[in-house]
């Protein structure tokens, strides 16, 4: 039998819905905590196929969650082409900025995914461990998403560096857009051939994009990617996630990109889901703060989603990552509350 | 005759639209720059009645725009309730954070508006001193926005903070945000005696509420603020400024709150402005990087906006706060651009 979250990714309505959380692999676990003081940097981990599987393992040992997403993160595409990328402690990424094409002219031009092979040795051991009705899920960031964090060097709110730049070298920002499209639909690919049943692109940061902007830098790439993998890997599902629920959502809705879409927690289900076609299944959009809250709160937020998802093809999540501060008894309580136990 | 912005928030479309931009009054300009090193802190600024209403009449000496907008910060009213508040230098607001019901206590229960008296003094200076056809606006954050800062201490992503309190103590929240109800309805009473003829209230952070939680901690006050100002001041217009173009949105326009909706840089406004009744005045929205970028993107930007307003009662502005980074000479050619001069 199928496993859910396929099932789910097909089209089809599955009650309870399956259920797993954004950042499910991270710093709320005190198993996470205690293997990630023991492992270097965040990168070492990243590229540690035994740790990355482990971690990735964790959550799923302890909540049961319907999917398991690699242990990674988004930035590994710019370091694996050849920028540098560091994270520290309590601030988040550092990269190297990318701003010109010269400075685009000294990264890879084709990604060298040898240099990502503890990525896909990490799947193999993962997929290896699952229990057979887990789905393995894969993941990159959106072009655009990761484009920002090339260009500022770091998070910036709004992502005004990128926004700027994308003003004054249209040229340059396509050049880099595209660049990232080729790389990232060549490692989803090889995510897939890993043992990736299912991926997911992360557009983090899509709400900020004005519409003149939104078509090139985020909607037409991630099309692309998923298009690219698609005809690659016919069998191969893909959750989009978005954030902000504007004109930008419902031109992704129109545009058919995806057989899932990611919600974030500011969406009310139970008036955006109307407006998606049944063929588009949905994920999400628990607050994060309403699970680090519990009790009344999180209650409410938990029905409010199976209230509106019901009889529709959706999986159930939070609608960001999970947050460091999160009570594991909190995301138990989730857990047995979407699942009637 | 009545002034242009007036006439457009009285439902006219007036053409070309009436401009003015947001946080006009600000480092972009040499003059500010040359009287704000001179004038002590940014909250002596404020309370300085000959100094803020000089900046305040500085835009519209150089650019002819519209309406003036009194200088000053939504953060007075906090401090005017007898919250610690410092402005650090490049690094924005400093509150000591107010988390709690005895936190709450040691604030005024009503605003001492005598603390605000320089501000009036302000009002009926530039009053005095504006061209005839020019408007004279008044404005405060709404009460979420404000809450946030007050809670929070800071800006914060997503106003976290804020968020997780209004989960965990929704009574604390209801009082904090009943108190700034009644101070900012009384704020803007006040502003409109002292020479206001409209009031811009800036809900800056109401995109990353929950649905759940959009109703009482924005919807719902800043109703209340509308509400309370028009029965005591009936001719006073008001302008509510909102961050993203979700259901919020829809909510807003569907409550009817406000005269006008001020849009941010994010809408299509060809694909929302069909969905305001033409009784709602709309504002807005050009990218502010599209204004520091200049060229054929702000020229873009500026013709996107008139060809989806023309015909409608609405008055041209950004999306969001000009930037420090703007070239004075961009905004000269925007206003040339609008009035077809």
């Amino acid at each position: 039998m199928m496993k859910p979250v396929l099932r789910v990714l097909a089209g089809e309505p599955v009650w309870p819905p399956p259920i797993w959380v954004m950042r499910q692999a991270g710093r709320y676990l005190p198993e996470y905590r205690e293997l990630r003081a023991k492992a270097g940097s965040f990168l070492d981990l990243c590229y540690n196929p035994a740790l990355a599987c482990e971690v990735t393992l964790q959550p799923i040992r302890r909540f049961g969650f319907d999917a398991a997403i690699l242990f990674s993160d988004i930035l590994v595409i710019p370091h694996a082409l050849g920028q540098d990328v560091r994270f520290v402690e309590n601030e988040g990424p550092r990269l190297e900025p990318v701003t010109s094409a010269a400075d685009l002219a000294r990264l890879a031009e084709v990604v060298p995914l040898e240099r990502l092979a503890p990525v896909f040795e990490a799947l193999g051991r993962i997929k290896g461990a699952l229990p057979p009705e887990t789905t393995l899920l894969g993941f990159c960031g959106a072009p655009w998403t990761v484009a920002s964090y090339m260009i500022a060097g770091k998070g910036t709110p709004d992502q005004a560096p990128a926004r700027l730049l994308a003003y004054r070298d249209p040229e340059f920002m396509r050049a880099l857009i595209d660049r990232l499209v080729a790389a990232s639909t060549a490692y989803l690919v090889a995510q897939v051939d890993a043992g990736a049943e299912a991926v997911q692109i992360f557009e983090s940061f899509g709400a900020a994009l004005p519409p003149a902007l939104f078509g090139p830098l985020s909607l037409e790439p991630v099309g692309r990617i998923v298009r690219g993998l698609k005809e690659a890997r016919p069998h191969a599902k893909v959750i989009v996630f978005v954030r902000g629920g504007g004109p930008n959502l419902r031109r992704l809705v129109d545009a058919g990109i995806g057989d899932a879409l990611a919600l974030d927690w500011t969406l009310d289900l139970a008036a955006v889901l109307p407006g998606i076609p049944a063929r588009i299944a949905t994920q999400g959009n628990v607050d994060p703060l309403a699970l680090i809250a519990g009790g009344a709160p999180l209650d409410r937020g938990v029905d409010a989603v199976l209230a509106a998802a019901r009889g529709r093809p959706h999986i159930f999540n939070l609608g960001h990552g999970i947050l460091p501060e999160t009570p594991v008894e909190h995301v138990e309580h989730m857990v047995r509350r979407v699942r009637g136990v």
